[in-house]
């Protein structure tokens, strides 16, 4: 999608089977648009890690590329340690798993020119089922459906391009459907405020922030129509794994016969997981919660403690909200009601 | 209650009829305990909107002793300027005007000397009513809450000392329960990882700090036995008005059988409200959702953009929870189930 007029994928391979990766550092958005580049399998995995590149979907295809990359330069431990070394990177999303199951299933005789033939392969296939989700999801939407919250980022940024829920959004304002955006800012890290927001307007998409705990008052004076949402894993029932936050908008939701929507790609479904109650919850820092990093009135980069000094902070990544509170799941094969 | 082991109110009174105002600037909390003190009513307005001194209990004794200085120093104007002055600063919490109407009361025959009396006996009332809610609300939560959630700051710093909601927990505390807190952060102003985590461990109570759109999954988690919190306005039903979130955070305790209790004076209650309907909600400026406040590494304050440029916010403060959500409202008169 477009960054200042000019467009962009989330990580791409640039040059032959001696190329590199580009991604964008999502740590710096929005205050600085930073394109970084490697072809060192460590620093593709500490990308993922360090969230520089986040998203289920993104995740996967950074692992793809990061494998390929490993795959090249030490081949001899691809197995015994660099498939676990990504595999490890974050544990919720399934994505990830995938990706490295399928770069797994390509080292198979593999030249490095077919390992990263193979990443390039997995990222445009994920972009293709992005822009099929968009259509779907748009699709569900367009009966009136116009003013629409989301929460975190499951945007171009989150996938390869396109995004999962905001695909559809991008769909409907290419249709001349105008959305309008409520966004949740997505404590702690703020997704929302930070890659949404400025996803949206990069775009031209009218949208406004709000405090995540808003969302329930917001929806008591009709003021949103649907809620459009991604997903980090689906198990086998339809339970969704997503941000924090997530269960308690869905609780919401329901309260107020707002229709809640979660857009993923098939590669998020987990068969292996019967019930979302498999689902591991990845618990972060809780300095997340304790510290906030933006720009101050110099345009300099500031992290500052928000927290009283001395409390700590419980910091759960994700959640898990069951099958019965979800409307529909829209993937690149159509609309599923759990 | 204590700051560094020594007594303070969130304001009082000094001197005699010529003394002057004194309050902790919660504005600077937790970084910087900093008093504040003046004579002059226009900055005791000031205070007010500015948030120095908030929570619905303090709003209300910090404009009673405002308006005794507007008697001293201008009584010509006290009736036609500086009451509709004072009832102007914040329009969502009744306590404000049951202070006004007292003050007025008074103003008839008053002296300078009487008028500061009388603002003094109300904010002496107030300690008194917040310390009988303490002791009702302890009863309450004696049955095995212990691991108790708070949204917002209904502690000594919304009141005049001891809270309402913070107040039930002191009490177990004094009284060797070791009652355990989980403190929604409270966004956009994060009164609660800056007041209540900050006022919870000056009194060594066990306290972690949460994202407020955590609470759902906590509950879920069962690590949740109680929910308290403080109130803004109490329509004549008992539909309560408070910091923006509660409504949320209501709908997900009954979700998992978690009782929500309110603490707040019966100067809360508006008999002029027959319901939550009738209840005025405040619009803060959407800068509180994109801006974050806090000390950098160096220990200097700074005010920072944690969100995209170019995108506004919207900021209901308040909102309303309907009374079939509420387990029981603890009053100093006691335990209420609306």
């Amino acid at each position: 999608m477009r960054v200042n007029g000019e467009h962009f994928r989330a990580m791409s391979w640039h040059g032959g089977a001696d190329g590199y990766l580009q991604w964008i550092d999502q740590c710096q958005l929005p205050h600085r648009f930073t394109l970084k580049e490697s072809q060192d399998a460590e620093a593709v995995a500490c990308a993922i890690e360090t969230m520089e590149v986040r998203g289920a979907p993104a995740i996967g295809a950074m692992a793809a590329f990061g494998l390929a990359l490993a795959f090249a330069a030490d081949r001899k431990h691809f197995e015994s340690y660099w498939l676990p070394r990504f595999r490890r990177t974050r544990p919720t999303a399934v994505n990830l798993f995938h990706a490295c199951d399928a770069m797994e299933a390509s080292a198979t005789e593999a030249t490095d020119r077919l390992m990263i033939d193979a990443a390039c392969a997995y990222a445009d296939a994920e972009v293709e089922r992005c822009r099929k989700i968009g259509e779907h999801l748009a699709e569900v939407l367009a009966v009136g459906e116009r003013r629409i919250l989301t929460h975190c980022n499951a945007g171009w940024l989150a996938t390869v391009d396109w995004g999962t829920a905001l695909s559809g959004i991008y769909h409907l304002a290419r249709a001349g459907e105008a959305p309008s955006v409520l966004v949740d800012e997505t404590r702690p890290r703020l997704q929302g405020a930070r890659l949404t927001a400025w996803e949206l307007s990069q775009e031209g998409v009218s949208c406004r922030i709000q405090a995540d705990s808003a969302a329930a008052w917001m929806m008591a004076q009709g003021k949103v129509d649907a809620i459009v949402v991604g997903a980090d894993r689906i198990a086998a029932n339809g339970d969704v794994a997503n941000k924090i936050g997530t269960y308690m908008l869905s609780l919401a939701a329901r309260e107020h016969g707002v229709p809640m929507y979660v857009a993923a790609p098939e590669s998020t479904f987990d068969p292996h997981c019967p019930t979302g109650a498999g689902i591991p919850i990845e618990n972060r820092s809780g300095d997340e919660v304790l510290m906030a990093q933006g720009v101050d009135g110099d345009d300099r980069e500031q992290v500052i403690r928000i927290a009283a000094a001395g409390v700590g902070a419980t910091n759960p990544a994700f959640d898990v909200t069951p099958n019965h509170l979800i409307t529909a799941i829209i993937s690149e094969e159509g609309v599923w009601n759990p």
